[in-house]
């Protein structure tokens, strides 16, 4: 074997080693996909097991003044209590996506509302804004791995 | 150069190739220690640039009720304009690190403290809970990209 094709060879694994072979723009195409499909399918607030399948199993949603939610039972009551809620439904749209370098990690901003009716039947509506945290997981599928947000300034 | 020497030196680049030699414990105990010297400066409320340089240029801040805090000169007249509450203070302490599997982007959750006088000089107790991401920068430190945090439950 010559020098000329050892040095091609350990040329070519080392260009494979060192770029990180994540494509950050196709990643940003899924998970804003994956957010959208999300938000979607909360806002008609039909499937359970569908909103909830969204979250990792260790995933911790943190809403102003609730207790901390975390882990997938504790999301499917989460969600099965939000639809007691006379009138309730949620809306949000995410946006400014940031990826850890290997494309495995990510976190975007979001603001949501929230609309249920108030005492007297009259429809409430509250906004809120805030940050999702991400996690690409062995399957390859993007999970939220933390979700929180608190209220904006008053209006 | 005989055939053994080159599987031997593409095994050896193989290797350094897939182990991505991260020390996620070393990098645990820098973030912690990050985290905890900051939360003590930010107690001290001295040094505003020491407090201000944990951020990352590009940081956010959501604060209950606050408008959105962006940016390193957003963030200096955040931290300037807290130290004119009389009696201000804050204190946090965070847990529960996650990283990317690179060691490059992480989150961790965290509780907060924040002490002021109220309008009849009585020091008022607001508790926050929530969470920080935090970037490896090039230069080899963490710093706090996102800090968002809401209320916990009424006691």
């Amino acid at each position: 074997m010559k020098l000329s094709l050892l040095v091609l060879v350990v040329f070519v694994i080392a260009v494979g080693c060192n770029q990180s072979n994540v494509d950050l723009k196709a990643e940003e195409a899924a998970i804003m996909k994956t957010d959208s499909t999300w938000s979607a399918i909360a806002k008609e607030s039909k499937d359970v097991e569908k909103i909830v399948s969204y979250w990792s199993d260790d995933a911790v949603v943190l809403a102003p003044g609730q207790p901390a939610v975390k882990g997938k039972e504790a999301l499917r009551k989460f969600i099965e209590d939000s639809r007691q809620i006379p009138g309730f439904s949620i809306t949000w749209k995410s946006s400014d996506v940031h990826f850890s370098p290997d494309g495995k990690m990510a976190y975007m901003s979001g603001e949501n509302l929230m609309t249920m009716d108030d005492s007297t039947g009259k429809k409430m509506t509250i906004p809120g804004r805030g940050y999702t945290i991400w996690r690409k997981e062995a399957d390859g599928n993007w999970k939220c791995v933390v979700d929180i947000w608190n209220n904006p300034p008053a209006q």
